[in-house]
Parts: structure tokens; C-alpha cells; sequence
């Protein structure tokens, strides 16, 4: 009964501004954790959360979203009894009236999620998840809600709730609780709600989940700590972050990890995308936004040659700056050079350069040494994954002035009136200045269906108790109208 | 006493976001043309304004400006009397007191502006302007005062207008007056102030003008019309502005234009920036701002291969876009077809494109026919220099939901449900979208002295009463630190 | 009876290898000047024809040709009496036996020059050269053979003679002359012949020319020292060559020249396709076929920015190079950088780089202190129009030692033992070490048809007695199975 | 007594034209096999041979080598005894009076191969190889005696036999025999010869070989037959060639291997070099040596997007050409989709494209239905691995004929007229008509240096009875006057 679908041909749609999440960044952590819980909400948890009110409230005109983000009534969703026009009350959100215009919100966002549509065309009529019964934890957004629907089409039976105490669209929430999706999230959760609303998902008589799609382990954790007897049942786990997949490697080191997982993270399909081609386009996108700096004739000294690199070097070349490239690994020396790139050490080059980007995924890569260096205007900022790359906090000294220029833009000037440019207080810049195209999105869903389809329907012995990558035959991408499906059943 | 001006080098700056301006969009007509005056207050007279606000008030936290642009009092400034520090009033402003905080604007200005201080530098010896009476009609900014401010070093006396009602910058007009500098300009002029700070400029007892600085043809039509004896003594006129050149053309055909003029608008280097190497660079900025497109692998149809067409298509191609040309000019198609784009006929490709962008200078080129055609999710766009490229009209019938999406993007619906996605109502979408680099407006503003300098101090004969483009000898432009400087004195 | 041709569609043929000429290298000068008519013999000529010897003998397999080119019997053509199979005998060639391989030569010819074949069938109805009495001097080889048949298709009458003693394919000539085409051209003509044969398509009684088509200007030249009245009939002339060229500009300088001229030469689709087009690909042809250099990785210094100079960075920075520019001319300075090279000054940059080319036009732009500076193993050579653009003559000091290494290669070795790779001795290397595709030919044949189309039925005054450009609608190219054909009746 | 060496830099040298070999074809085969071996050798053993002469005795002027490759005198070098300047004997070769001139030629390739002098120096105070006794069979050429030589300074004791009958430059091998190295091998061997000169170097009394550096496997599978108790002294072998690698993984999943062996073919920089790099330039020196097409504007298809066919076409979309590509891996499809690219299936463009190369590695991607629908002069050829790709055989038939119109270049014509271009017979490019620049042997001499280093170093365990990769930490490359040598001792 195994079937090739591929070269799925669809309508092609375009991508919109409405991408919200940058899935990649968890900011829940164990309830055992709470100190660095409350830091990480005052941090990147706000930035995350203006960014989300951007989008829906003032970018778009529409105003059945207001009401949602700017409730006049503080009480709390689990105080409140909602039922749906069916008559429904398993699920818990902020205000069932919205979901009209959650409806339309997902219906644009199935418009621009070819891939995901096109995989649920394709498999609709084999159901390949009939009887999966999947509890999930997700950014609860438009652009997930075509994800949790496409699951059911496929046959599965679901309960959600949110990874993110910031996330939620209501509206979205509401439009899936009105069609009898048992949905437990709100914008503006407490930790306790967060964790009330992950147990309604599993802690529920006469029903129990055979599959887990996670998105930073905070579902898993709960069901190790209270329900571990589901184990027995689960066919495996969707892991989608960085932090959940570093958690599921430590049971796994540890013994402790009971069930297969897949790491859509490291999927080569979304590594390529969030690396190499976002970075390609997010890096001018960023730098425009902030310093509206132009490319042409400029010098840029780039750190890091590995996939963020490459996709710097090529934007900044094409845009007619002249690059250099320090880099340590000898390979990823090799390839800059022959891809016509002045292989440099950054101290050598730093006192002419016009742009200094870090992209090395490594500690104080730009140190205090090199600021003193850099001519007077030089922009510095960092492409790679730790905030770290760039030594900020040699910056707080006595006989530097900070001054806040703009958002994400900090010059920072020195006793002789020398001025350097930080974006984003050095860190990572793209996901301050530029949005996730909803492509990447649309990409990332459909692994992950991908992966869920995948463990549920492999035959006894193709997973053990470990951490897999997705096969390389599940590969899904869109060009052209036409969207390619690859995989098997 | 000729003197080669050449490589010279300075400590490069960084451009910076406050770049305000579309130096070739006027929005003021003469007196006699109330009724375009009016309509035009209202379209990009408003655009232009808000433009403005949000880069000086929402983008910057300083709260000196804030003062300027929410005035509580509405009190003319000319009903106030203002006194500068010096005991000096020959000026009319907002407001005196801004002046510290402008002149902090202008210096930041002056660090980001090199090539223009590298020509005061080098030529503030030489003082070629010495004993140069220059009334000016621009917009006043911080970029525009580092011209005057040179302009005075280089020798010359000046007076100055705004030509534009709401760009001017109020706290850099303090800063000017507070230096005994005549400025008569604020930002909300009245028509009648417009005009009336324009008379202040030439109407003055004791002192006449022998060079226009114009932006627009506002300062040298008045002149005509009220006090046309001063032409007598004017050496020339130095333009800035599409609408400026073809106003002196007509003067020149009609055998009026009694004094020389310099078109800066088409010196090779303003025109190479303004199309070639700012549309390379403003055509991702502008889709990325309005729609967050993924370029890589998508298809785009680019509607003519001149400087602007050669830009974008270059741009979009480095970002893994495959890219369509059409052409009508056999050069222009041959240079595409030689740069490996794909030629062909906007029907032919319309069908299946992600993209369309116009960049002909022509009228209708993008019909309702193609946008019949188009797929779902299609985005258009404009990037030549009318507003008639896309056939805007012929979409507004009955059949077809508009959608306003968000600033500049709105969604034109099909019966059928499909959308396409149009930018900037289909205006010129980089002037709407994207901002002028501060390092083109250095080039433009070093470009306009160099034409005052080369008309005040030619020989006799060397320029009739026609209109020049500035010789190719005076070039400027500033790369790798290093400030290139081309002219003779 | 007007007609615009345009986008005529035909199969599109392949590039051959057989392009044998230099069009615009003209080797042979005035009688009067028989010295220096000999040294170039001796130089250029012989390159040429070793050159061609390559292509037609030892590249082809045919055994046809070979009895041409190696001829046991020495007797000269002009001796012989050779008639063609109709009973014609208005010709003087080689060997008329040669005529069927020829012929085939010819064939092959037709199927490359899709743009000339397009004009034959566009234009064969209107036969817009009726009437037309051409007298032609240029290379007699295949590619030429379908220009003049195409002109005789066209309407024309016409008589040829060569523009190069050892330019003539035999074997063509004999196929010209069994279709009655009077020809008059061999291979290894002497001096006295070749102004001979020039005299026997001139002289002729009956029939006077009104058309010339001239490459090099030998036989306008005839004309004007020993029939200047036939001038009078003469509609125009139209020449290939640089050096036609300055010889028309001299005598119109000198108001002699009676009769309009067209330059072919400085048409913009020939310039283009010469120059930037061209160059792209021969530097790295002409590269690899002389030091099988890699070019990934290396640094390159690139003398100048013209068309020539833009070809050549554009193909090494795609290969992986990291190329600096050098320029004195600001425009092309300025685009240099906004394309993203590096500008540097020769002498600063001499010392580290693997490569230096000139592409200037200048002399002296590469001088013995460059070359002392130079690394070892670096190599040196010149793509610009002249010879003289490095200084090799300061290489010839006894404290050099001279080691050629293989055809267009010499090693330059210093007493420390350094040794620079000199390439073609200083000459224009590409046209020496590659050859013109016949795709470009195509285009230079068509353009000289055109030109003749336009000459001769150019209403009274559209042309007075000087040298023209091709008029921009005149322009022709192929791509993409189409053939662009822009030309108006 | 670990020490790193990295970063050291060396005068750059350019690489020469004398690059002889295709290291990665073995022409000889076991003895077993003698039919195949037989039919190897007329085929590609003949092609080695001439290009060899071509490069040594057509393209250099040195009159010393033509004595060797033309030998009047046929005495076996088996039957002459010479004798060196000291009176050693142990080596059998051609001529032993060769020997200055193949000294110059070593010299030549040191001033070439930077890194691997680099790696000699750097290395000869720790000779790394000291009581190293290594048995190589590799091909006997001035670059590999760079090689051999450096081994020994290294403090490595060494006999060496020839790897491939044709390939031997007798003025090398006289020159390492002057020197007193051990090395039985000369241009043109016998079947007979080829494994008494191998067994030469083994079966030596009182001398037992611990190293084994192979190219094709024949000293291993030698020593094997006849000496296998060699093996318990040999730390390990080194092998070049991928039919060396294929017969090693059969000893290994044999249980056979006894010893571990480096994989120097498979290293990251040989692969990338091999394919990515080398190919980006191979592919237009192949083109243009055999068709002299102009790439801008054309429209070509290419097979495949691994490693090779993105080298295709990166580099053929950087000459103007439009490229659609062909793939079927969906990670690689989307890195063409990416890099902007139009994926298509062949049979959907191949109607319309200029050319066609294949780079995929598997058997039939063009087969006979394909060029039935070749448009009129399609170039088609093969730059991937087998030379099975092109289904040559389907134009064996009689209603089609074959013109054999230069080295590597057929025409197939159809009974209509058409004719497709066939290059090499469907084999591998540019291997017939490119040469391995001396960059790329010089990277894989070092590399083959390292991996002797690092076995015969290794620690008792490092190493079991495998076939391994080259640690990533033991990289080679040169750049920008800087060689790159990354390894530990």
C-alpha cells in the first residue's frame, strides 16, 4: 500500500506579511525554572509580542482583531463557560465571537500555504493518520491552524495547546473551537494557565494520545512528569525547536527516552531555508530597515563562511560591496576562496571595513580590540545563532557613550567623537528586523506533517528509542506553481 | 589659477535612516495653478508628510523635535518676531529655541556627508565663491544645511527658501537662523507663505542675487514674473528637478531664458545612482516592506531593461528570482538577452509569473488583459518613473473587490476569489516604500555646488543662455574610505 | 512602400569553429607605403594565416582543402585561364575544381548565419538592392561568400576582390565563381596582385559601380587615386574596418570625400558584442588556452573599466576571482565600485596579484617597475585595442632572460630567478589566442547589408557627403531561436 | 610532540599548462583481465597518450624531450643497463642522459605546487617520515616527482613503478634516477613491463616496504598475490584512484583488508575541487576548444545539479546563458530552485535549447527520443562520471550519419538535414578537452603526502583494517600568496 506522491501541481499562491513566529525561540521553560521563566517573558517574550501586535493590529486594517489584543474585560478564559454554535465546550479561549474573523485569517493563510494544502489534497483520501491521535503544543497562529486542520483531514483526532504564553491569535483560537477543535490557548497566559491549558490536552478520561507534536518540549515534559503511562501508547514524537531537541537528546543520553522522535528542526529542507536562503534575503531586508545604509561600493568584513555566511556574502556581493571573509574552519576557508571571496583575519581588515557581520555561532568573535579599531560610522551586527558573536558588553565602559538612535540601532561613541553602529545590541539580527517569509512556515508545517504521517505508519523496527531526522525522501518544497511532494506512504 | 581637485581622502561615514527627501517630486506649482496645487497637497503632498513624521518622530527618540512637529500654538511665524543669539532677525522660522538641537542634526548630517566636507575642505583656501550671491529654494533639512553652510564657506552670501510646504525641518531652520543665516521657511507654510518667503529671498534692499540654486522652478519663476531686471546680474541657475529642467527648457524654446542654466538632474552620476544603483537596491527594500516575499526561486516578469530595468532584474537574479525581461528598444533587448535573461512578451509569461514590474517610462504596460491573466497572489508593481505604467483605471469595475491589505498594498479581488496583489496603487513604489540613501543625497548635494562653482567662475562665453549638463569633468563620488573629487577650478 | 521587419523567427543555427578572421585587422596598406605593407606581412599576416591554416586544414578533416592550401604547382592565377561550367570566365581564383567542397563549405556556413539568412528571405521579394552595382573588398571566405550571395539575392550586381593577401579560402572563391559571381582573390597573392585583382573588379567596361563595401579602405582608395569620376554614381560607401575608418575621417577632414559613408564598425550592436560581450568570454578562453591557470581563488588586477575592461572582470570575478580595477576615467571608476570591484592603483596592488590585464587603450599602463615589483609566476597580458599598453620594450635589457615556453607564452626571468608569464608578447591577446565566434560575424555581415539597404535607398539629403553611424533602428540580432531583425524599408 | 602548522606562507607560483593527467583513470587492470585491458588501452589509453605529446612535445619547444618520445633506437629499457653519475644502478628507465633536462621540468613544478614545498618545508626538521619505507605506483611525472622527492626529504625511503603504461615523462623518471631514487618506469611499457617494473620495487632483498601509496590499486593488489606476507610490516596504503578505492572496499567487505587505508580521492577538497571548481571553468575551456560557441544568450539545459552541475552551471549563467536544469534528488532540485535556476523536465525544453550537458552519473538521461526533438545544431555533451549518460548506441542507425568534423566533434544528421553537435562521443568532457590545472595535482600531492604522514604517525588504534577518510583537519589549499596547510604531527 505504498504510494509516491510527488510533483503535486497547484495553484501557487504568494507569500503575506502576516508571518508572526519565529518558531525557533522558546520562551517556556520548566515550571521548575521559574527565575529564568520570568527573565525570558521580559525579554523576548515582549519583543515577540510587539512584533505580533504589528502585524495584526496596526499593519492591517481589519478591526475584529482589537477586541482580541486589547480586551477591556481582564477576566480569565478559564473563568469563563464558552460554547460553540454546535453546542461544544472543550476548549478553553479568549471569546468564541471572534471566530468570523479567525476563519478569514486562516483562510488567507491556507491561500499562501500551497505545500501544506497541496499534502492535504494529495493524502485526504488515504487518511494516513486515521486513528493518530496527536496532542500538540505550537504557536497557536493562522498559519498552525492550517497545519492542526490539515492533520484532521488526514484523520487524525487532536488536542492543542499554545508553546508561547504570547502567541496566540484568539481570533484563530476561536475559529478552531467554533469547528470543534478542543483548543486551549490565549494571548496573554499565566505560567500556571500555561501549564492548566497543556494538561486540559492530555489529562482527558477516555481518550489518550498516540502521537506528540512538540514545539520546545514543554508537552513532552508534562507527560514524562505526570502521565509517563502514555509512553506505552505514543508512536513517537514531532520535535520542531532547538531547545526541545536538545531536551529529548538528554533523555535520550540519559535512557530515559522511551518513544522515537523526529527533529524537523534539523531537517536539511529547513536548515537550507532558515540558513542560507532566509540569511540571503533577511540580511539586506535587515540592514535597510535599521540603517538604510547603501550596498554598492561599500566594505564588509564577514565572520563565519558557513551556511549563514555564505548566504551574507553572496547578498552583500551582489549588491556590489566588496567582501571579506574570516573564517577558521579550513574547508569553509577553501570554499569562500573559490567562491572569489579575500579570505582575511578580521583585525587585518577591521580599520577600513564599512560593515562588520558576524556569522560564526561563536563566542566574542568582535571584541573591544576591534571596535577601537573601526572607522568612525562602521555598522556592527550579528547573523549568527548565540547573541554572543560581538562582545557588547566591553561597550558598557565609563568612556563610551550609548546613544538609542532608533529601534534596534544604538551608536555607540567614543571619547575622540568616533562613532560605531550597533543593531539589535548585538543580537541576532534578523529575527529583531525581518520576518520569517510565510514560505519557510508553509515549509516547516508540511515537515512536520511530514514527520507525524512518517512515525505513525512506519512498520515495527524502522524507529528505535532515539532522535531522527526526518529521511531525506520527505522533502517538500514549492517553485514555480508547483509545489513537490516527496514521499511515501 | 586652475587647480585639479582629485582623490581626495577623508574618514568615510555611514549613511544614516534620516534621509528625507524625493529631491525630483514637486509637489508646489506656480501661483496660477491653484486647483493642481491643491490636488496635490492632498496626494503625495501628504505621503511626502507622513514620510517625514515617521522618520523624525517615531523613528528617533529625541524629544527636541517633538516640540516642532505637534505645535500646540499656531501662531504664523510671520506674526512672531524671532531674535537670533546675536541680536540678528533677518530670518523668519518656527522657532529660535530648536536651534541647539537642529544644529546637532546638522552635524550629524555633516559626519555622514563626505564628499560635500571634503569639498569645503579643499576648497575653503580657494574661496571660489567669494563674493557669489546665491538665493536657494530647496528643501530645508539637515542634508540642504550642510550645502548652505558650505556654500558659505566656499564665500558666497545666500538667502533661502523651502520648496516644498511641509518638508521643512523646523529645528535645522533654527539652527540656521541662529548663524545669521536668511532662511525663511517652516513646515506647514500656508500657499501664501510659500510664496511670500520666496520674496523675502530675492525682495531685499541693497542686496541682488547673481546665482539660483532652484529645486522646482519656484525661485526662478518668481523672478521672472516680479523682478526680472535681476537677470541682468545672475551668472546662472543650477537645477535640481525633473519639473525645474523642463521649466527651463520651455524658457529656452520660447527664447526667454536669458541666463545659463546647469540641469544637475541628468549628470551621469545622479542619474546612474538614481536608477541603476538605487533601484538595484530599492527594488528588494520596497517588495520586502510591503509584502516580505521570499525572492529565491520565484518568477518575475521585469517590464523594460533600461537603467532602472537592468537594476532590478540584477537584483532579483542574485537573489535566485528567474527573471523575465521584456523590451521594445533592440539595444536595451539585446542587452538583456546578453546578460541572460530571458526575453519575451509580458503575454506570453503572464500567465505563470510571481511578479510583474514595470520599469519603461511608459504608459499602459501592464493592461487589464495581463492582469486578467495573471495567477492568484500575483504581486505588481511600479518602478519607472510615471504613475500610468500599470493601468490602474481599468480596475476599477464593478466586478472587482478592492482590499486594502496595508499601507501601500492592496488586494484586488476576481469574482472567482482571485487576488492579485497591487503595491503603491501603482505609483512609483520606491519613492512610497523605500527611502533615498543619505549617501545619493551627499552626491547630489556636492553635485549641485560643483554647478555653482563651475557657472560663477566660467570664463566669458563658455556657457550661452541654454541649458548644460554638468561636464563630465565634475564627478564626485566617494568609495573605500576614500572621497573622489573630480573638478577644475 | 515602407516596412518595418522585425522578430522574423527561424530555426537558429550553431556557432561553428571555422570563424577564421579578424575582421578589423587590416594587414595591407597603400602601394606607396611598401615598407611598412612589408613589416606587417611579416607580422601580423603571418599570424593570420598560420591561423587560418589551423581552422581549415587541421582541425577539419577534409581532404578537399588541402590540395588548396599546399599547392605543388606554383603557376599563378593570373597566368592561368580557368573557366566555370556555364562557359563564364569573369574571374580569377586558385583552382575552379575546389568549387563543390566549397560549396559545401558555404552550406555551412548559411546554417550558422541565421541573422543574414533571416534578411535573405525577409527581404528577397522586395529586392531592395536592385539596381545595385557593388564593387566589395574584404576577407574571401565562407562566412562572406553567404554576404555576397545574400546581396545578390538582394538585387545586386557585384565584383570582389580580397582585403588581405592570405585571408582567401580557395576553395570558396572557386564556388563564387562556378554561380558567375565574379571574384577575384587567392591565397598568397603578391603585392602587385592584390592591387591587381582590386583593379579587375573596377575596371571593367559597361558596368560602373554605385555601391562600395569596403574592409580597410584599399579599394576605396583604387578608386579615388585611379577612377575618382566613378564617384559620381557612387551612392555611399560602407566600411568594417578601424583603419577604413580614420582613412574616410581623414579625407573628410580634408573635404574630399565626395560621397556618404556609413561606419559599420562603431555600430552599437558591433561594439558591444566586440568589446563587452565578447571579451567575457575570450579572456578566459584565451587565459586557459595559454597557462591553464585555475582562476577560483586567485587575485587578478584589471587595468582599465571599459566595455573591455567590464567583460573581463565580470567573467573572472564569476570564475571566483577577486579582481581589482584600475581607472582614471571617473564614470567608469564609479562603476566599478558600485559593481563591486575593488579600485586600486596598479602600483599598489602589483605586488600580490597572480594576474594583471590591460584593457585601456593607453600606453605604458604597465611599465618595467610594475613588472619588477612583480610576485613570481604572475602573468601579464593586454586586451586592449593597441599593442603598447605593457611596456614590453623595457624588458628587452640583457639582465632579462627570455624563455618561450610554448605559442603566446614567454616566461621573463629575473636574476633572482623570478619569472613573469608574458602572454602574446604584449599583443591583444584574444586575437591571437581565441577566435571571433561566427555568431558575431553573423551580426557584422547582416549590420554591412543593412547598411548597403540603407545607403542605397536613402531618400535625396537624408545622408551628405560624411561618415555616419548605422542608424540605431538598424539593428540586428538572434537569440533564443529567434532572429531580432530591426530594419525599415 | 604535537606541533599544528597552519597559515604558512609562501611566495605564490602559477600553475603551467604541462598538466598531464587524468589521475582518476586507470587504464590497467589486473592481469587476469587481459581482454579488457587490452581494449582500455586503445581507447583511453591512446587519447592519455597524445595529449601528453600534444602538451610536452608539440606545445614546448624543448628539443631535449623529443628524444625520448621518439625513440629511433627500440631497445627495452629491461634489457639496456645504465648506470647514474654515481654509479647507482637501481632504477630501469628510458635514458638516463635525460636527466638535466627532466631536472629543469622538476624545478618548473616546484616554482608550481606551493603547497606541497610549503608542506616540505615546514616539515623537513621533524621528517615526519623518518624509517618510512614506501612502495608507490602512481603515474611518473615532473609534478608527481615534486611528490616522491618530497616523501624523501621527509625522511621517507621510497621505490616507485609507474601507474599506467603510456603515462611515464622519460625526462623526469632520468632525473629522479640521477638522484639515486629508486624508479623502474618508462613511456610506453609492455603489458609485461608494467608489472616486472612493480615487482621491481617490491621483491627487493635485504628492503621491506611499511607504506603503500597507490593509484588504481595495481602495487596493492600485487603485493597481495605475491608477497602477501609484506603486509604484516605495512602500516598502511594511500590510495589516489576511485577504481583503487572500489577494489579496497572489496578486500574490506571481504574480510581481506589487513591493513587501514586512506580514501584520498573522497577527501572534501579533492571532491570539491574535482567537481565544483574544476568543472565551473572545464566547462567553458571545453566548450569553446571544441565548438567555439558564444555562450550569451543561449539557452541551455543541464542533466544533474550535483557538485559538477552546479559548476556547469554557475558558470554558464555567469556568461549570459539561460539555464534550466534537470533534477531529480529533491535536495538538490531545491538548491537549483534557490539559486534561480528553472527546474524542467527534458523532454518539456529540449525542443528549444542550445545545448544539452549531462551531469548526473546515471546511465541514459539523453536517449535517442530527446535528440529526435533537437532543434537544428543542439550541442550536446557529457561532463558527469560515466560515459553512459548520452545513449550514444541510439544514434548508431543507419538512417542517420555520423560527419566527423574535428577531434572530439561529430555531427549526427538526421534525413531532414538537422544535426546535432556530438562532443567526445558522449564521454567525459573535459577530460578529452580540458586539462587538470596543476592548482588541483598539487592539492592532491599534498593531500596524498598528509595521508602518508598521518598513517604512519597515527597512534596504535587510531586506525583498524578500513578504509578511511582524510581527517578533516588535514586540509590543504593555497590562496592569495597565503597556502593553507592545516595538520597535526
Amino acid at each position: 500500500m505504498r504510494k509516491v506522491y510527488s510533483l503535486v501541481s497547484l495553484t501557487k499562491n504568494r507569500e503575506s506579511k502576516d508571518a508572526v513566529l519565529s518558531l525557533n525561540i522558546k520562551q517556556i521553560q520548566y515550571p521548575e525554572q521559574t527565575r529564568e521563566f520570568d527573565s525570558r517573558l521580559t525579554k523576548t517574550g515582549r519583543r515577540s509580542l510587539s512584533h505580533s501586535i504589528s502585524h495584526s493590529s496596526t499593519d492591517s486594517n481589519s478591526s475584529g482583531g482589537s477586541d482580541a489584543e486589547n480586551p477591556e474585560d481582564e477576566v480569565s478564559p478559564r473563568d469563563m463557560q464558552q460554547i460553540n454554535s454546535k453546542g461544544n465546550m472543550d476548549f478553553c479561549i479568549k471569546n468564541i465571537k471572534l471566530a468570523d474573523f479567525g476563519r478569514r485569517e486562516i483562510e488567507l493563510a491556507e491561500d499562501e500555504m500551497t505545500a501544506l494544502m497541496a499534502l492535504r489534497k494529495a493524502a485526504q483520501g488515504e487518511k494516513p493518520l486515521a486513528a493518530a491521535k496527536i496532542v500538540g503544543c505550537t504557536h497557536v497562529t493562522a498559519q498552525t491552524a492550517v497545519l492542526f486542520e490539515t492533520l484532521k483531514v488526514l484523520g487524525a483526532q487532536c488536542r492543542w495547546a499554545a508553546c508561547n504564553i504570547y502567541s496566540t491569535q484568539d481570533e484563530v483560537a476561536a475559529a478552531l473551537a467554533e469547528q470543534d477543535f478542543p483548543v486551549f490557548a490565549w494571548k496573554g497566559e499565566s505560567e500556571d494557565d500555561f501549564w492548566w491549558c497543556i494538561d486540559r490536552c492530555v489529562n482527558v478520561e477516555g481518550w489518550e494520545p498516540n502521537m506528540i507534536l512538540d514545539d520546545g518540549g514543554d508537552m513532552t515534559h508534562w507527560i514524562y512528569k505526570k502521565y509517563p503511562h502514555l509512553f506505552k501508547k505514543v508512536k513517537g514524537i514531532v520535535e520542531e525547536s532547538i531547545t526541545g531537541i536538545h531536551r529529548l537528546h538528554q533523555l535520550s543520553k540519559a535512557g530515559k527516552l522511551c518513544v522515537p522522535a523526529i527533529n524537523v528542526n534539523d531537517s536539511v529542507t529547513k536548515q537550507k531555508f532558515d540558513n542560507l536562503y532566509c540569511c540571503r534575503e533577511s540580511i539586506l531586508d535587515s540592514l535597510k530597515k535599521t540603517t538604510d545604509i547603501m550596498f554598492g561600493g561599500k566594505q564588509v568584513a564577514i565572520c563565519g563562511y558557513g551556511e549563514v555566511g555564505k548566504g551574507c556574502s553572496a547578498a552583500l556581493k551582489a549588491m556590489g560591496s566588496v567582501v571579506y571573509v574570516t573564517e577558521i574552519d579550513p574547508i569553509c576557508a577553501l570554499q569562500a576562496c573559490m567562491d572569489g571571496f579575500r579570505l582575511a583575519k578580521l583585525g587585518d581588515v577591521v580599520r577600513h571595513v564599512d560593515m562588520v557581520i558576524t556569522c560564526t555561532g561563536n563566542k566574542n568573535v568582535v571584541v573591544r580590540e576591534h571596535m577601537d579599531l573601526m572607522k568612525n560610522g562602521c555598522v556592527v551586527c550579528n547573523m549568527g545563532r548565540s547573541n554572543t558573536e560581538i562582545d557588547v558588553n566591553s561597550l558598557q565602559t565609563p568612556e563610551l557613550v550609548w546613544q538609542h538612535v532608533r529601534a534596534q540601532v544604538d551608536h555607540i561613541i567614543w571619547p575622540d567623537g568616533k562613532r560605531i553602529v550597533l543593531l539589535a545590541e548585538g543580537r541576532v539580527l534578523n529575527l529583531s528586523s525581518s520576518t520569517v517569509p510565510i514560505y519557510v512556515l508553509s515549509i516547516t508545517a508540511t515537515t512536520q506533517a511530514l514527520a507525524l504521517i512518517e512515525l505513525f505508519n512506519a512498520p515495527e523496527g524502522r524507529y528505535k528509542q532515539d532522535v531522527y531526522l526526518l529521511p531525506k525522501k520527505l522533502v517538500i518544497f514549492e517553485t514555480f506553481n508547483t509545489c513537490f511532494v516527496f514521499f511515501v506512504l
